[in-house]
């Protein structure tokens, strides 16, 4: 095939808003369709070797922004040699213990580049990566809950703080804050996602890597400004902690609770967690609010022993993502 | 210039034997002489960021083999750059504070892909690094001294165990000894001594950055083996501690006491340092017992304000390697 005729990935630019372990595997999805990938990342950790490199040296917390990258090395022996480099943990039982090499990687050098943003770029042109990895703002910030349930009164709300905090809490989180509020968002994240043919938020910890981005009003306006297909893709289980128990409907009505003028095109929901008939219409209601269709595909992983995982299966993601890149209009409710 | 006709340096393949600041002023006079360059390293460190390493997580002493990558990064923006971060230190005032960030890459790397040598490989591809660095072993190694003057009784000797101890004694160091004993060496140590045009040992703390090498058994038959011109590169100055005190003749002295077998070419002096002629003779004796011509050159830094460093000036010593890289038979004692 000669070069003039590369015929591309089906979508040129997808940005992926998220953090954690959910963003890393629908970045996974995303590099096998685009042909560059922006991973907007949530900065509020506070938890594990971020958290202490955080509170040491005044850094962003560095572990989303590894994971981001981690998930984004080429799909060949090198590239997976470095994604094992850039996740590697250090053990003995002295002050390195569970940190990530990454972690150091990416503090290091943008204390000597000046950025983070260089720092990400520069390991990006290291490794290969046909994207990006932008941190969602360039401060570090804080978390806060507003959790219902903790105290004898079940009435009574109490401020948690913290990413770690909020992920593990026994209450029911209400609604989360950054602090500072209103944070400026990095403008590498707001012009990816003007740019973006196709831009995805989660899944993820809905709290604590979903929401987050809809609390900086820079990437809020990004997302209302931007042409890209702007697709909600919801957890597969409630996660223990901070959505236990939480319903799918709530999760959508907490976007909007959360971020009111935001208008996204579609929710994507797994086809294993398609509740019946009039469950369904609570749902579609809580998407229409957001100007949304709500879609039921298989998206979920499986055991290969007949069994439902909890994690998404970057392949099946890959393809209903793609699907909807074209536009959502005619899209069935389920394939 | 078509690509046939590159000239390339004056040198094909040079070899470096040393460690720490030495060892990284030889190599940024041999990056500019050599098409290769081969830094071969001591690994019995145990002070500041190298030893918390060594000892948390039983690897090789990364300092000096970091030190040498640096050294051998290219003289372009972004070699500069990737010098700064391996170099960089972090700051803070918790468990991070004094590591350097390129202790971390070759410690975590090696541990990801089995074997320092092949970290070391690959962060010299990513940097486009024109040589390699090479532990002279691939065990990490213990400096033990026999020390006279620091009981009561002057004629009675103390053993000092630890590079840092040894470096640093306040009484005169009579012989140096690792433990293991007799450690095998890194078979790509042989092979660059073999394969190389010049060898080039010291500057550098004497006792633990330069006789190191002449205590590993193979390694001492490569150099006895190889066609390559064997330069013994001497210090400005006795460094305190140490060498505090220690003529020149004895320098090359307890070269001759550490590996009576070892036969090299040239012994380099600088001119600064030039004795009278019956101290002359005495140099000129303890070098011919190792083969040795001595020669006299202007190889030290001075400050632009008419005054000698105690660094050796790249450059200058660049020139003298080369001037010995031909041949020593008919060299002037002085230029």
């Amino acid at each position: 095939m000669s070069t003039s005729e590369k015929p591309g990935k089906p979508i040129a630019n997808i940005a992926c808003l998220g953090g954690g372990h959910g963003l890393f595997n629908t970045l996974r999805s995303a590099r096998t369709i685009a042909d560059y990938v922006s991973a907007i990342v949530t900065v509020a950790d506070d938890g594990g070797s971020s958290g202490r490199i955080r509170r040491e040296l005044g850094s962003l917390p560095p572990g989303d922004l590894r994971m981001a990258l981690a998930a984004l090395t080429k799909d060949n022996e090198r590239g997976r040699m470095w994604e094992e480099v850039l996740q590697h943990r250090f053990g003995g039982s002295g002050a390195l213990k569970g940190h990530a090499l990454g972690n150091f990687l990416i503090t290091g050098l943008a204390q000597v580049m000046g950025s983070e943003m260089e720092a990400l770029d520069e390991i990006g042109r290291l490794l290969g990566i046909e994207g990006r990895v932008i941190p969602m703002s360039n401060e570090p910030l804080d978390l806060e809950a507003e959790v219902l349930g903790l105290e004898e009164d079940p009435r009574e709300v109490v401020a948690v703080r913290g990413q770690v905090a909020v992920a593990s809490t026994l209450g029911e989180v209400r609604r989360v804050k950054l602090y500072p509020e209103n944070p400026p968002a990095s403008k590498e994240a707001v012009e990816a996602i003007l740019n973006a043919d196709l831009v995805s938020m989660g899944p993820g910890s809905w709290f604590s890597s979903v929401i987050p981005h809809l609390l900086v009003p820079e990437i809020v306006d990004a997302l209302n400004q931007t042409k890209a297909v702007k697709a909600l893709v919801l957890n597969l289980v409630p996660e223990p902690g901070e959505t236990a128990g939480m319903s799918l409907e709530h999760h959508i009505h907490m976007v909007r609770q959360h971020c009111p003028s935001l208008q996204i095109d579609v929710v994507i929901v797994d086809l294993s967690t398609m509740p019946v008939a009039s469950t369904r219409r609570h749902i579609d209601r809580a998407a229409a609010a957001l100007g949304a269709k709500v879609i039921y595909r298989d998206v979920r992983e499986d055991d290969n022993r007949g069994r439902w995982t909890d994690r998404h299966n970057p392949q099946k993601l890959a393809a209903v993502l793609r699907e909807v890149s074209g536009g959502v209009k005619d899209l069935p409710e389920r394939e």
